[in-house]
């Protein structure tokens, strides 16, 4: 068998020549009976194929026994069947040579160890006979240009399925019928909808990236519970931006209860919610906060093509003072800049006594009604290249002349010259034909305040960043590792580990039991001192620590003193010599850490450390390894760093050195043995001073197999 | 003259015998003529009375050339002249003895001195003629009951004006319109909308507390720029909640550029948004995050009558895993408490063959587009003492069969007993029938996931505490104060005042320069020595501090080290004793302060304190003077005191004494001399051991009379 291209299987997802319904019921009121209907309804031109073997005909369709009995080729199958007759139909599929498979049934992942061995018999089957799986747990696929209606979900009895060019891929079958309806009433219109359903082998990334070549897809909604494979997503998403065809997700779980409804519906993992957002942000996929976002955003960001400026900036043109100070408002809460009318352009439209507010919202008043008005601003801000995306706020003219209010926008979007800056139009009242008149003009148009900021907000996002290889490990540090037993290392340990990396703590001797001290040391005061011995194992409790050593003869008082108390406490004591430390505190201090995140791999976290870093979640993620300008936005998303960069006078921190050092750190993701890694603390000493790692650890994997 | 009731008032302002239109203009297409369009077209029975000095008449109607020459009474005018024309026209309603009066002219507060000038001569012809004065700077005011549509605001032009219960107070006037078209899109209905202008004598306050009596009126939707009068507001809002009236504010400024916009544009100052939101919640008004809450809520709030339970919990009932999962993610991102199945309904209701699902979602999958299931679910939920709010969340049957989906909801509501659950109703499809339905049946329903959860996070929040008097300060606190010079004072007058009420700091003693050190101290150590002295105004560079003595003979040798060493710096300086102090460090520490914010009074901040107090935002704020349940929930809020309360082992804290020190300092507010009072830090002891100030600050206001 050949294998199969990816332009097969786009075709046979979106518009099979045939169909297998297997299980497909005569009875129209059962579930099973829906795919059958809706492809009639919504005009499926190719070859329906029920499959039922307890009915020689389905519907006025003749139906086979079973899949092998059908004649001529089966493009798409849709199993309708319960698990373990699923699972059988499934195989048959495979020796039939069908190329798209999807399953409706529950009982896989989330059931149980039974569940589990099913979905990997099922994923099993589709490798081996290079089938694309959808589900199981799925409610199927719908394709609008070919009438491809293959589902079960109640969603698609609606009478209009409107042509478009968003993809939705979500892993609810239920909240697909939610986007259907709430995007046709905005006049969005779909080109495939696919319910990825337990992605058993095929997901989010797998068959987004089929649809990148699928002339009709513009933009990608994903709705997602979980991230099940995080490689093939990040190929989609790269592969997306490339292309310019924006991918949008909304992800339940902002809330604890809402993870745990996510694992237990779907047997899917939950990850840290750090580190999926840090991932879907890393790789260019725009996270929504508002559902209404995830519903407007991927039709508007897919209609605008604009230069990226650096700049995060908007300007509000308004008609009215209060609406428009809510739209400031709103945009400047969510960090955008807010671009005030530059002195050119003030002079010349306040020339044409064009009213312009003092203010930085351009409230051209009640004289923007009138279309010279408004037409001659609008002209103005979308050649000024000190305009980011222009908003235009429009009152009450929105509602009684929807043509009037917004023909100026319409014509001035028309006039624009290549460069200009997006335009999006945001009426304050309810308007709907004001908002179907701008979306046939092809700008981006919105019904709720929060959802233009929010999506105007994505719109100003710069691209992610290429990823770039990280340099390879040293070869001592790998060599290294390949001799350590698994667990926690010992505190030596991982500091040589990561001296390897070039950091470095604080200067150290060990004297031996009876050496007698050098002088100069060839350490800086003050020092700690400890007694090592295997027989002291809490060496504070038995005196054995001395902390701010500040001389020579101090120091010698302190081993005697030492020596003596652990004499007292431990008689017999064995002492393997005494290690001295330099005690340097730094002008503040950090935390970074590498983990491994189930969902999406390892992460490194920088935060300021401490218990408070903890209790206001005040810490950076990213995916590990990261690039030196990386690490620096990591540490300027950290608010307890804002004294290391001078707030209220405080001393500057070497930030540089620690962000070379969360660099260091995070290289250690490329070490598969690694399970975790962590410095804390590090202090951070003045600029050009570098940072010291006070206490380090890794733990590697207990399989010793690297 | 006698003066005028409130139901005087009330008429005049919302159903008037007669309306003086100042300054109509015959011209159809010019603003002023738009009041009377509005009238007419919307049905109001009263004489309408233009004036205009060059016309005899305007649009069919006999005009009088000035306010004084109207025969018979004028409850009510609009004054549509500029600025100083208007001020007259105002000063003739006064000799006219007209009740309300509204202006819309622009060119007071907001324009420097002469507005300035110009609205105080506006407040004191009202005040001295009795007259409730609505603006300037007022689109008007409209009363749909009378068809009183005095208005130049466009957005009246609409066909229909839904008469309804909810009362709209702006201070932005065009914001009305997008209130209006807002609201009647989805069937809300409207009493009285009045546009508040520059509030220069009656505002929301005022306004709002005469509405209070209007039967027509349940609930109150407030758009807020700034707070004027924070007296009349309160009185205004405990009003509503006596009278189970919802009020609902949304107020721009949560960002800087918004705040900075609200100023512009109306001349009002802005306040600390925290204070202002610790105001709104103490005096019981909801403040709506959402645009779209603030024109749900109003409605929906006033339609719920449900017993008030202590716990925030919301059942969620879903025929969707996914959808319903989006519900529950919302809610519990909001603090609200989801409410599993009792054993006792999971028992019951299994028995009919319900499904239920297993998380805390009752998920009644497919079963539940059965209206016999659906009925079951919800009658049986609705009458579980357990629930707080019942949310159902409907799928897509929402959409295609609006009766079959809605109907169980309905009957369920008509059929419960008294006491039953309140329950809202949210269709996750766009489903307009489905909403219309359940709006017919006065059950609150919603078109977004989050302004669902925000008015359910409304509904559940508990009313607010009546404002217990606080204590009167203590008669010497009082005389103190009236000696005292205007200013920042010393940190031991300020500790004195503190200590009046009943604050206290470390242990000190004044041990004379010939004295013999007592023996015992009466002081716990370790101590901090100090020498007292004239001419030793920088202490620590002349060695003339100790820290850390932890022994009488410590002490001792301290004393002499620093005598010789501040004779060393300073030969033959002046000592006039060796100060003590107790240094008592604390398990933690907190600032508490007492300011007076411009637009809402006295409030009282508690924090951890320290930098990171600040960078996190970290406080918890209210207005002042404070109970001590209220000061136990601030200190609750405060997530720096985590440690305080056992987080990861860290030792207790004394927090119950924190509490009682926040009432203390909060009390401060009634000495209306003290312009900031702060204690900075409160070191926190073990509980029981109290808080002790380390160091306070009292700030009296320059102004010598009290």
């Amino acid at each position: 068998m050949m294998a199969r291209s990816g332009a097969d299987f786009l075709k046979a997802l979106t518009a099979p020549r045939s169909v297998a319904l297997v299980g497909a019921s005569s009875n129209p009121k059962k579930l099973t009976a829906r795919p059958l209907n809706f492809l009639r309804q919504h005009g499926y031109a190719g070859r329906i194929l029920p499959v039922n073997p307890g009915s020689d005909e389905v519907m006025g369709l003749p139906a086979a026994s079973s899949i092998r009995e059908i004649a001529g080729p089966v493009d798409h199958a849709y199993i309708l069947l319960d698990a373990d007759p699923a699972l059988a139909a499934l195989e048959q599929c495979a020796q039939k040579g069908v190329a798209v498979v999807s399953m409706l049934a529950d009982g896989f992942a989330e059931a149980g160890p039974t569940g589990l061995a099913r979905q990997a018999r099922a994923a099993a089957i589709a490798r081996d006979a290079d089938i694309l799986l959808i589900g199981p747990n799925s409610t199927g696929v719908v394709s609008t240009a070919s009438g491809f209606a293959c589902t079960t979900n109640a969603a698609f009895a609606t009478t209009t399925l409107t042509r478009g060019h968003t993809a939705v891929l979500s892993q609810s079958g239920s909240v697909i019928g939610t986007l259907l309806s709430r995007g046709q009433e905005r006049g969005h219109g779909f080109s495939t909808l696919v319910s990825l359903g337990n992605e058993a082998r095929h997901g989010v990334g797998s068959i987004g990236s089929l649809l990148l070549d699928d002339p009709n897809t513009h933009a990608f909604q994903l709705f997602l519970e979980t991230i099940r494979d995080a490689e093939a997503i990040e190929a989609f998403a790269r592969g997306a931006t490339a292309l310019g065809k924006p991918v949008v997700a909304y992800m339940i779980g902002i809330s604890e209860e809402g993870s745990r409804l996510a694992v237990s519906h779907t047997g899917a993992l939950t990850g840290g919610r750090a580190a999926v957002s840090a991932f879907l942000r890393d790789v260019g996929i725009h996270e929504a906060e508002l559902f209404d976002t995830l519903i407007e955003a991927p039709h508007a960001l897919s209609r605008v093509r604009f230069p990226v400026t650096s700049a995060r900036r908007a300007t509000v043109i308004s008609t009215t003072g209060g609406g428009g100070a809510m739209v400031v408002d709103q945009l400047a809460a969510r960090g955008i800049e807010i671009g005030a009318l530059s002195n050119a352009a003030r002079a010349e439209l306040s020339a044409q006594n064009i009213p312009l507010g003092h203010g930085k919202l351009v409230d051209v008043t009640l004289a923007g009604t009138k279309y010279d008005t408004m037409k001659a601003v609008i002209d103005r801000l979308i050649r000024d290249p000190e305009t980011g995306v222009l908003v235009v706020a429009v009152g009450s003219s929105a509602q009684f002349n929807p043509e009037l209010a917004v023909a100026p926008i319409v014509d001035a979007v028309r006039d624009a010259p290549k460069g200009a800056a997006p335009v999006v139009g945001f009426p304050l009242p309810h308007a709907p034909e004001s908002l179907a008149l701008l979306e046939s003009a092809g700008i981006p148009n919105f019904r709720t305040l929060e959802t233009c900021a929010e999506t105007v907000a994505l719109m100003l996002r710069p691209a992610p960043a290429p990823r770039i290889p990280a340099a390879p490990l040293p070869a001592q540090l790998c060599t290294r590792l390949d001799d350590l037993p698994g667990g926690l290392q010992s505190e030596t340990v991982s500091g040589a580990l990561f001296e390897t990396l070039g950091l470095t703590g604080p200067g150290t001797c060990l004297i031996g039991p009876h050496d007698v001290l050098p002088d100069p040391l060839g350490l800086a005061f003050p020092l700690v001192a400890k007694l090592v011995s295997p027989d002291l194992p809490h060496k504070s409790e038995v005196g054995a620590v001395a902390l701010g050593i500040a001389s020579m003869a101090e120091l010698a008082a302190a081993i005697a003193r030492m020596k003596s108390s652990a004499k007292d406490h431990c008689p017999g004591y064995r002492l393997n010599g005494v290690l001295l430390q330099e005690m340097r505190p730094g002008l503040g201090e950090a935390i970074i850490g590498l983990t491994r995140d189930p969902l999406v791999g390892p992460v490194v976290t920088v935060g300021a450390g401490g218990v408070l870093t903890e209790i206001y979640r005040d810490t950076s993620v990213r995916r590990a390894p990261v690039s030196l300008s990386e690490a620096r936005d990591m540490i300027s998303e950290v608010k307890g760093f804002a004294q290391l960069r001078g707030y209220r006078g405080h001393p500057l921190g070497d930030l540089e050195a620690l962000a070379t050092a969360v660099v260091a750190l995070s290289r250690l993701a490329l070490a598969p043995r690694i399970e975790e890694a962590e410095i804390n603390p590090v202090a951070i000493m003045a600029p050009g001073a570098g940072v010291l790692m006070l206490d380090a650890l890794i733990r590697l994997k207990e399989d010793a197999t690297s």
